[in-house]
């Protein structure tokens, strides 16, 4: 047995600040069924949206580090906060393959502008740290874009106010200044903006693409273990372990229905902290 | 000098789960100006609001347990989310006395309310633990309590929209059943709350008196540091200490200058971890 080989077998991990990297994990199995795979979300210390880069970058070490040490083949940073701003760190000092879910969305975002002019939504820090901008503009120089910190939509996911006037109201808000230029692709910056897919295409118009990172990030994941030989080929479906590092309240069960997730053992972990 | 004298002179010490338990601070600057007060905010964890009972005790004692280890004489809980659900825990485990802002919130209450028909508003686990409910109950039997979660309330407040349409829709269809019933006093039961008190005024009508525990909780501290002989008596300003687990934002500035508070450093440290 080649070390690829052994290699291979061992599993995927996902990380994220909640449950939206679950969108993550979805596509995922969809593309990749063979792969197990490990989440560990962080809802003891959500949202990450709001935090610092030192802070993101401590908790996404400190995650990352941990499922390394436990056998992950790679590490796939679920969440665009800390993509946008833990990435390069990760890629420092982890000793194993790091895919974010930036990049990804980047290629899809190329593929689907005619215009030229694509939006990005997300979190403060995410769109603060201009990770999105600045790949689009570097993947494609003179491409235009018009990015929008959305911090109240994650609070309305987690209400499960997908389909609500409030909702929608505070949609008008954030989209008014992209639909008013001629943006014709909407990159949905955060993991839990997919599950207001229906409210953000109804207020942002049908000449409108949105772009969601997750199914784009699960091909750049298939390419990357082809490449490197840590495909996993063992013709069975994949197991898949999900962890979270505080109790899980009802919104896993929304999110897991919405997303056709198995519904399997889920465990509390804490992870041990860097630093003190 | 009395070990009692020299236990004065010690800092009173408030902790939250992030920025809004200033409004705490500033009542106790006002009914306690000779003391000093080191205010901890747990900004790289903010909100506890969601979260479960375990991590909150467990976040609240490491707070408290680093202020105390620091030499502060008495730990007030700004948090309502930690006053509701670790309270206890941290009475059991400290060696000084922790006061909390529920009690001085059901004193005031009761103090307010003529029909017998108190509302208490705060967080989703605040709400969940019924710590309102079970103290107004155990200090009046047969007063009526209607208890409402309101989660998207902290987002809004951090958001600073503080009189906007949005918040005012989302008041609405919080206080909307409240309104329905014979409620004569609202305890505002979140530090984040009393910024938003003109809307919620509005919103709930005249008839409702709104009752905020930040003052109350100063007037509790004061009768206790009294009776213990710990009040502070140098005749002198006190001094004011404030640090952040993670680095402030503008919002500080914001409820800073609501609140009056003298503009000094502010500094960002990290709490040791318990039980890894």
């Amino acid at each position: 047995m080649s070390a690829n080989t052994a290699d291979a077998s061992r599993p995927i991990a996902v990380f994220d600040s909640g449950i939206g990297g679950l969108t993550v994990v979805s596509a995922l199995r969809r593309e990749l069924p063979d792969e197990d795979i490990v989440y560990l979300g962080d809802t003891a210390r959500v949202p990450y949206g709001g935090k610092s880069q030192a802070t993101i970058e401590r908790y996404s070490e400190e995650i990352a580090s941990l499922l390394v040490a436990e056998g992950a083949k790679m590490v796939v940073v679920a969440c665009n906060t800390a993509s946008a701003l833990a990435l390069a760190r990760l890629r420092e000092v982890l000793t194993v393959p790091v895919e974010g879910v930036i990049e990804p969305g980047v290629e899809a975002a190329l593929g689907a502008t005619r215009s030229g002019h694509v939006a990005v939504i997300g979190t403060k820090a995410t769109i603060g740290s201009a990770a999105y901008a600045g790949a689009l503009q570097a993947a494609r120089p003179g491409i235009r874009v018009t990015s929008m910190a959305c911090p109240l939509l994650v609070p309305l996911v987690e209400e499960g106010l997908f389909d609500d006037a409030v909702t929608d109201a505070v949609l008008e808000r954030y989209l008014a200044p992209i639909r008013a230029k001629d943006v014709d692709a909407l990159v949905l910056g955060c993991t839990h903006y997919p599950l207001l897919s229906r409210a953000i295409a109804r207020v942002a118009g049908p000449k409108i693409t949105l772009v969601d990172s997750a199914a784009n990030c699960a091909r750049v994941v298939a390419r990357h273990l082809d490449e490197s030989g840590l495909r996993a080929d063992s013709g069975k479906a994949g197991s898949l372990d999900i962890s979270f590092t505080d109790t899980p309240d009802h919104f896993l069960d929304v999110v897991r229905g919405a997303l056709g997730l198995e519904k399997g053992t889920v465990r509390v972990r804490q992870v041990p902290t860097l630093g003190q």
